[in-house]
């Protein structure tokens, strides 16, 4: 990929000029031509700050109307920008720093302490973004057009075991997925798109790429509150909101029988397998939700159920986007298997660990597609619980056990055992605690469930441990009993 | 660009098997699903009968459901289709067999005399489609991807002087093509183009590739006849139509003060200047047009007025296409100089004409950006007469006579003179022979022309002489006298 294109934001500004491209629920707005405006103004501030083009640069910032101006900076540099999770530690932040080889931290105020505490034994200089100097560097050294196939961004992978990764994105990678995504769900000028997720994940940033490259307005919030979203979601004319499933079982709670308005088109639905209940409710009440499958290495979503297809296929996260392929590695791929993917789309390696990758993608996450080709996520290949020799996929029981009334949420591991090899545990959060008996979750599961699936333990926990993108850390489970202890 | 893309077909098969991709007048129909069995049944037919991978083939039909299945055919088996204008001699289409190495022509029933006559002196096989052995080739050869650097079609610049070339496509040009044209006028599931422009033209060809890449329903028609065409538009659930100016013309005129229904969001309307009353006509009718620049290099569209702009920017034909690049030859882009684009959609070159192409694209047409940057087109470079030292554009002329009550149609051209230079002609199509004194038209053209651009000549004619893209041919008016004689 060689292709160049005219910068993107160049090009809304041109087209576009006066169309909102963010909004946030205070009243604050930026036009694509303000947005120009100011992200050259920060480019230039940046680059007499000493930033260059291919430099490492890592940024740290609450969800703000900002972020989008530091994030368009850079590319009018051609700067590499580490986008750092703001919920990790500052040893965990000092460790990206150093793996990635950046060489400045650039920080909203607010993580000022982190921040500081992160650099402290390295040499990377931290920088208020608030604070960067007034002069500016010369305009004329701003990109005009954007090389695919240049590293834009790096995202940790939020690595549930093992030390985390940096996953290149290039600007095709960005482009083709925003590309492949509105083949799919299609593309109107009216269409608002609701952010409640973080940016720094790809699940969010993806969104800030459609938004310049499509030339659609994003009503940005600064985190998830169901009221709030659910209040955006009916006044705001948004069309489109990505969600992962615990957030979207807040929203419906919180919606608490009332209807979403028609320009509601889409609940784009990420971050892993769906318990089919919470699905089936969605479509009783005729909620728009497209379950998609994706992760950091494939530029979010790299499959996703289709509009015509949102209310038949229940549970499954759909065929692979336009220009994207997605197989089964299994002769029958009715049967489950690990989920290979290619796609232009698909990052084309980590940062420092040079030989992981091939034309393809493994993902490790196990699926299997039905006689119609749409394809069912069951598990993480590294989650799968063998037990007696059977593969046993710990989401599978969730979704039984989250069936189960007055079972909030759960969350299933494997412990060794002498006997089996291996045997699942079950983490349940009560809705009202207790309420409700093992016993009784024990016969829930036993009508649903073959017996070497059926949980050996049950605890009862306060809320399971989840990473920064919702997912729930089953490998962190067993440490919930420690902590009780 | 190396990148390969799954088979669009393919692609469009597996994710909306029984969406329609195709349908008639007559209530022919096809499914994506059918549409590729029937296709790679014809690879198989084709690669049986000797084509191979690399192979330049011709293909020689009128507008109908099987001109998609051949064209689609082509791409499994990764050959290269010269598209031949039907309208040609047989002349001009022995020309292009020649020039284009064309090994083997498959043609409709209907043009059997036509193609013997063309390949009688040359190596190339005549084959009818309708008359392929039954026997296949294996499945197993078809292509499963495209790269999108390889050349896909062939087609002859319309060429109004000198000889014709040959503009290769590749797959990649009609797929940017299409993905920016989306990105402008956006994209939905119900969405149907209604085609009654030759699918030899890029103008039509170009909706081929957006119906397989966007997965959208194609109305195809034989020809365009205005009374049928406009029953379609008003009846069938149309979203798009592409025309060109005379097409307009007299859809209105036979549209006779009614009304296009909602569903009708787009007239795409290209294939050279445009007369500002009919424009504004349209604009007081609500008619949805947009204007749009384009020809057989740019693989269609460049630059299209976005809806948005559609009835401000009276007369523009907007600003290039998202991942294009469009600029004006001269120090202010505010004056008439040649117009020169850049994209993935614009074509690497012409065949056999290796040295011609640049990273760039000299157009060969004149325009000018107004003070928003909105891209107005003048003329042909070649069209210009230049009189006293003055550029003289004849579509200027031809829009003033065109504006006289009375008068159809109008062509201009520049005449030898020895005191000026050139003079500009006026060749005119009077709505009622006889009712109209060239001193009348003259009077009408000094309120509103300089005097260098006057017409030194006025002749009356029946029809102005056009290329088979409706495109007046200007250096042809004066062989019109000639007929008179």
């Amino acid at each position: 990929m060689s292709e160049r294109i005219p910068h993107w934001l160049e090009k809304q500004s041109e087209v576009n000029p006066h169309h909102i491209a963010l909004e946030s629920p205070d009243g604050g707005k930026k036009t694509f031509g303000e947005l120009r405006q100011e992200s050259r103004q920060m480019a230039q501030a940046l680059m007499k700050s000493g930033v260059q083009k291919g430099d490492h640069i890592a940024f740290l910032s609450d969800n703000d109307l900002n972020y989008p101006v530091f994030i368009h900076a850079i590319s009018y540099i051609g700067a590499v920008v580490v986008l750092l999770n703001t919920r990790l530690t500052s040893a965990e932040i000092s460790y990206q720093l150093k793996d990635a080889h950046v060489k400045r931290l650039f920080i909203s105020n607010s993580y000022e302490v982190k921040a500081e505490k992160a650099s402290k034994n390295l040499n990377t200089a931290v920088q208020k973004v608030s604070e960067l100097p007034q002069e500016l560097a010369d305009e004329y050294d701003l990109k005009r057009e954007l090389a695919l196939d240049e590293v834009y961004t790096m995202m940790y992978t939020s690595g549930t075991t093992g030390k985390p990764k940096a996953v290149m994105h290039t600007y095709g990678n960005h482009w083709f997925s925003a590309i492949a995504s509105s083949l799919n769900l299609g593309l109107r000028h009216d269409d608002k798109w609701l952010m409640c997720l973080p940016l720094f994940h790809v699940g969010g940033f993806s969104v800030l790429m459609k938004s310049v490259i499509y030339g659609m307005t994003i009503h940005l919030m600064e985190k998830f509150e169901p009221s709030l979203v659910n209040k955006a979601l009916i006044t705001e004319g948004v069309s489109h909101v990505s969600v992962v499933t615990v957030m979207l079982q807040k929203l419906l709670e919180d919606l608490d029988g009332k209807r979403y308005p028609d320009h509601l088109k889409c609940m784009l639905l990420g971050g892993g397998p769906v318990p089919v209940h919470l699905l089936e409710q969605t479509a009783d009440r005729n909620v728009p939700v497209f379950q998609t499958y994706g992760m950091t290495e494939t530029s979010s979503q790299i499959a996703t159920l289709s509009p015509e297809s949102a209310f038949t296929k229940i549970g499954s996260a759909g065929k692979a986007l336009s220009i994207a392929e997605l197989w089964i590695d299994n002769d029958d791929e009715k049967q489950p298997g690990e989920i290979i993917v290619r796609g232009p789309m698909v990052s084309k390696g980590y940062y420092n660990h040079p030989h992981q990758r091939d034309a393809y993608l493994r993902t490790g996450d196990i699926g299997y597609k039905d006689e119609d080709g749409f394809l069912y996520v069951v598990d993480r290949v590294k989650d799968v619980i063998i037990s007696g020799g059977e593969n046993v996929y710990p989401a599978e029981i969730e979704s039984v056990l989250s069936d189960i009334p007055g079972i909030r949420e759960a969350g299933v591991t494997g412990r060794k055992d002498e006997r089996w090899g291996e045997v699942p545990v079950a983490f349940l959060v009560s809705e009202s605690p207790g309420t409700l008996e093992a016993e009784e979750v024990l016969d829930f599961c036993k009508e649903r469930l073959g017996k070497y699936k059926l949980p050996a333990q049950l605890h009862w926990v306060e809320e399971l441990p989840r990473n920064a993108s919702n997912k729930v850390l089953r490998r962190q489970l067993f440490s919930l009993l420690d902590q009780e202890d």
